[in-house]
């Protein structure tokens, strides 16, 4: 896809990946919608393939690789859920998934990748080198290079979740949605404008990672230089092809504090029983520090993922 | 009900208690099956009202009590699910619930209690103040007295469970089940042996408190002393009602070690990113530790809940 996705290319994407994702749950907390006074409805892409919503996007790019270019492989760079679902992605087919990892990636992503049956090459833990390592391995292979956000089949395939959850729930009001590079708020925020009423979405954001709310603010990419945050999939500056839908499409991005994020995750698991990423607790924080306009409205909000490394879990 | 229930009775339960507790979800992992080779149906009680099985029990209690003893209301001492559990059955009848707890009662727990607007009365942490405090109570207001599972309309409830997993799953092989006070596991066996075709229980203990697993091997009821395990809802011993349905319709009881109780409850985060309290880990702990036959079989397991404190969590 060389443009953004139009309402054909999203419901088409859906049955293209049909058989290679779980339509995931959407869960409510009666406890929960008390405590905020309004009715969320959580779409668990932590229960989706690979633990993460990543695995649509993926799905997606695989399965629009012309034939002729197929048998070559992807390959990306990513140390994250975008790693691991390129790799099964792949796998399905039946091509190698050549991934590009930093020498300091955490032993548990590298070996999830391996067991997706991806090809790892590492490299010293710059933008500069993981970069310069992929060319090097595309050029030898011929692989198709699939980037893990700045690409419209990505963004198509994550823009899936939102038409299930609109497919599912009624009369949403408004989407609460987590932003790192982009890929996941832009595809619902196209979702939620072809397939919804008229649906207020807001972006959220670590306070130490806020490059989208400085971006919009600007009117122009602005990087995320060190960021800082528990939400370790919302490190990654915008993407280009990203950034002009989200100006257009997300009606506004907020922030939130590391104490919120925690405290939500808590309240998840908590309440919830479920287990999800840091990541996916920014919009319920964002609902905790007030920063979201939600009282009496039907909210949905994105679980993007549940992977994390247990062992590091203090509360 | 005064004798042990039998099919007609549970499947009256279930239709009595129907709208006071959720159908819960029976989740499968493709993960945890290739690992061990097996097929598992895990029933999640842990996304039960009250966050375990015990509302199914506490609910069929509240229900049965005869309309002109009602509104004294129901007692109990626990200082655990079931507390909880009452005190919301006894909410939705409009009825107190007097609950005594021992003074050393984690405050979390207590504020559970409370939230569902149970009276807690607090007592020395000994079997006998919480006995002598509760019959003080229920003399002074003519409550109805409710014991966590030594009391036949409790095992119908938590039969109820089964009941369900059945209806959901054909052809089940086998079902691994946690083993306290004898109240799940009782209610279990009884509706694998009603409504399943030649499925065999497997009750499962921790090794520090192994009351059930010795006391069938004795023949009589072993008290529980001084157990010492990490799974908190298995510290009970069995209760005269639940031994002789274990005696009979339970196949056999195999032991867990700590390590395997963690290493399970670790497993079932990762994989099926769920939250789980200790005790619903036993049974996988079991498979774990080769001890249950499960291998190429339709394997059922009872999730039985999902409360703790999770700032104690440590993997």
């Amino acid at each position: 896809m060389n443009k953004i996705p139009n309402k054909e290319d999203i419901l088409n994407t859906a049955q293209r990946i049909d058989n290679h994702i779980h339509r995931t749950p959407v869960l409510t907390s009666q406890s929960l919608n008390k405590l905020f006074n309004t009715q969320l409805f959580f779409k668990c892409e932590n229960f989706q393939k690979t633990g993460s919503f990543k695995i649509r996007g993926a799905s997606n790019a695989v399965l629009s690789i012309p034939e002729e270019k197929l048998m070559a492989g992807v390959g990306t760079h990513s140390s994250g859920n975008f790693a691991q679902a390129l790799a099964r992605s792949a796998q399905i087919a039946g091509i190698p998934a050549y991934i590009v990892m930093p020498e300091t990636a955490p032993e548990v992503k590298v070996n999830a990748v391996k067991g997706y049956g991806g090809i790892v090459t590492f490299c010293k833990p710059t933008l500069q080198a993981r970069e310069d390592t992929l060319k090097k391995i595309i050029k030898e292979t011929g692989a198709t290079e699939v980037h893990p956000y700045d690409n419209y089949d990505i963004i198509s395939g994550q823009a899936t979740a939102t038409l299930e959850l609109l497919d599912e729930i009624n009369d949403i009001d408004t989407i609460l949605c987590p932003v790192g590079g982009g890929g996941l708020i832009s595809g619902t925020a196209l979702s939620a404008y072809y397939f919804g009423n008229n649906i207020r979405v807001t972006g959220c954001e670590p306070k130490g990672a806020d490059d989208a709310y400085r971006s919009l603010i600007k009117g122009y990419i602005v990087p995320s230089i060190n960021p800082d945050t528990i939400a370790d999939g919302l490190l990654t500056s915008l993407g280009k092809r990203n950034f002009p839908v989200i100006k257009e499409y997300v009606n506004n991005i907020v922030t939130v504090s590391e104490k919120a994020i925690i405290e939500s995750m808590r309240l998840i698991y908590e309440r919830m029983k479920i287990v999800i990423e840091p990541s996916s607790a920014v919009p319920l924080a964002a609902i905790l520090e007030n920063k979201a306009d939600i009282e009496g409205k039907k909210t949905g909000i994105i679980i993007s993922g549940g992977n994390l490394d247990l062992k590091k879990i203090r509360f």
